[in-house]
């Protein structure tokens, strides 16, 4: 029986999904020779934890009672009364994981840091965790996106971090690109649409509709967030090609990437509300955009917004490309990503599906934990 | 230093091409702290392996000349004055490479027996070879697609087992398969074409082309075996989906698929010679596929010589496929595989990109092997 003991942070939908997961699951891992024990779960201000470690975890009955009172709303200190177990917040959550780690490091269930929040704070933590011989699973882009120094820190034991779910949700796009690259077939170019508003909105425009009628529709039915302009602004998917780029191992920060905003700066939040945006704002940008797909459409050619990464360039933002290519054919919301290497050279390497969502999002990081338990066994 | 030893079944165009990747690969491997060792090789005859199993290697000057003894029709015996190394043959093979796996696996390189042979008589070593704490990586579909009993034995510790050049070459389809799987999220379809010469086919009939043309010309192009029924009767995609169907927990075997061959059985090989067959068998053949192209048409569909999973079917034949669905849409030589599962339930998970070739199957292979790595740690 290999046993991984975890330290969820982030008690989001993704985190919450994942309990959810872990629990639904224990019969499935039972079966394959793995338990996991959460020993910890923390939100942005307060964390639980086992009070014996090593013998120890939080069960399964507390962990879904912590779920209800987090969709709730409510603060995980609410959950004092359930459980014999060690509540902490603030500067001491940092020094207990810290503990944790060094004190699991010499049982053989090591510990696995599970970072699905959305925070940039957590990169010390993770560092810290990662040097005392422990593993790490991020959901969060930002640990990655940061200076590359950090990025270093984070990579410097590359068996023991995993992030499939931060490009594509559960997509299998980092642990095929890590393939490809340790059997050394290196990749020269990969271009995909990862954002899947963004991708239903290129794909509606293409009946004709306006610009502005596709965003107020897809806002309307859920697809953006709630300010529309958190998608169009192509940052979520500047920093999924960020993460792309370095494990290609590009030298380059996110200012080094060519990133192009779907609205201009004077319509930007300091400027203008969400609802003068949406209804004064988005109309003017029909006209050119229009334009752009008509042009491309003379060229037999649809209009994407993609990310981009070849050779030096790694850009974000609307290219032209062929109607009657993977990419071209795409409709609705999915992310689709090519890959063109060594092997897959006149036609690249598609994986296409969807790429957001709490339950795919959690299901990529219960993977991604189950992937690393060769490094737990005896 | 992560050291793991390798001993290779079979010097046909993948083995020779995995000792290339393997040596071409040394410097990146070096940065990434792995080491392979190649200590033995064996064709269907012979065996060439490292006098001291822990101190020496097959050197890669001396992996090189193989290569070039082997692509040359010629027997590993004539590497005789090559190197200081043994020289087996016959029942010696089996004993010999029982003897390094006991002898390897108590060191902390372990031993991971690499199958590129196309032969159903490896499955007794690797058995042993695995029941010794072993790893096995398999480009070879026999030994997955024989008694269940004896995959059972294979599977029974499945970390220490990868196969996923058995299905579409370097195609990430078992590693995601495995990854949706360990994750909890149940696969209820499966429907792929993992023939890159059926796909060829099928998608030139659109064109309106008649069967029998298009099978002449993909022959003449070099897409497909020497005897083109050997692609046509669908037993090599019948193999693939009783590999897919066992890793989903199917309990079947080969018997239990229903194959769709496009030739009928009056056509066969010991009625018609391969001339025969293509001059005079194939156009009696183009009548009845064209009438069931033009039906496909008249309900927007395509007709694609697919591999479906789905409850308890496990099928291997022509499918009516929606126009515009991935499958549908698919054009050439390309593999294309389409899953569906809670977290892919509308809209499925894609693979796609070239199924075959040695470039790629053995690239596959050796992402296997540098999968394992964590197995061999300390």
């Amino acid at each position: 029986m290999v046993k991984i003991s975890l330290m969820i942070m982030g008690c989001g939908g993704v985190g919450r999904q994942l309990l959810h997961h872990i629990i639904s699951c224990r019969p499935l891992h039972a079966k394959q020779g793995v338990r996991l024990r959460v020993v910890g779960v923390c939100d942005s201000k307060s964390m639980v934890a086992a009070n014996n470690l090593l013998d120890e975890e939080l069960n399964d009955q507390f962990l879904l009672q912590l779920c209800k009172v987090k969709s709730s709303g409510s603060s995980l200190l609410e959950l004092a009364s359930f459980c014999q177990c060690q509540l902490l917040s603030g500067q001491e959550i940092a020094s207990k994981a810290i503990e944790v780690a060094a004190t699991l490091r010499k049982s053989n269930t090591g510990l696995t840091l599970v970072d699905c929040s959305a925070s940039s704070e957590t990169i010390g933590l993770l560092s810290k965790v990662l040097h005392l011989d422990c593993c790490v699973v991020l959901a969060n882009k930002k640990p990655l996106t940061s200076s590359l120094e950090d990025y270093d820190k984070l990579v410097s034991q590359p068996r023991r971090i995993r992030h499939e779910s931060t490009v594509g949700a559960g997509l299998p796009v980092i642990s095929t690109i890590n393939r490809m690259l340790s059997s050394g077939d290196p990749i020269y170019r990969i271009i995909g649409s990862l954002s899947g508003t963004l991708g239903y909105v290129m794909s509606e425009l293409e009946g004709g509709k306006a610009f502005s009628q596709v965003v107020n529709v897809a806002k309307k039915l859920g697809f953006t967030e709630p300010d529309p302009r958190d998608d169009l602004s192509g940052m979520d998917v500047a920093r999924k090609a960020l993460i792309l780029a370095r494990l290609l191992g590009r030298r380059i920060n996110m200012d080094s990437i060519k990133i192009e905003s779907l609205y201009p700066i004077e319509m930007g939040p300091d400027v203008m509300s969400v609802e003068d945006f949406l209804v004064n704002g988005l109309p003017l940008l029909d006209e050119e955009i229009r334009n752009r797909i008509e042009k491309a459409s003379l060229n037999g050619n649809v209009l994407r917004y993609v990310c981009l990464i070849e050779e030096s360039r790694c850009e974000v933002g609307i290219q032209e490309i062929a109607k009657d290519s993977p990419l071209g054919r795409l409709r609705g919301s999915d992310n689709l990503l090519e890959i063109y290497s060594r092997c897959y050279k006149e036609q690249p390497l598609v994986i296409q599906g969807a790429g957001a969502g709490n339950d795919t999002t959690a299901s990529g990081v219960l993977a991604d934990i189950l992937d690393i338990q060769d490094l737990f066994r005896d």
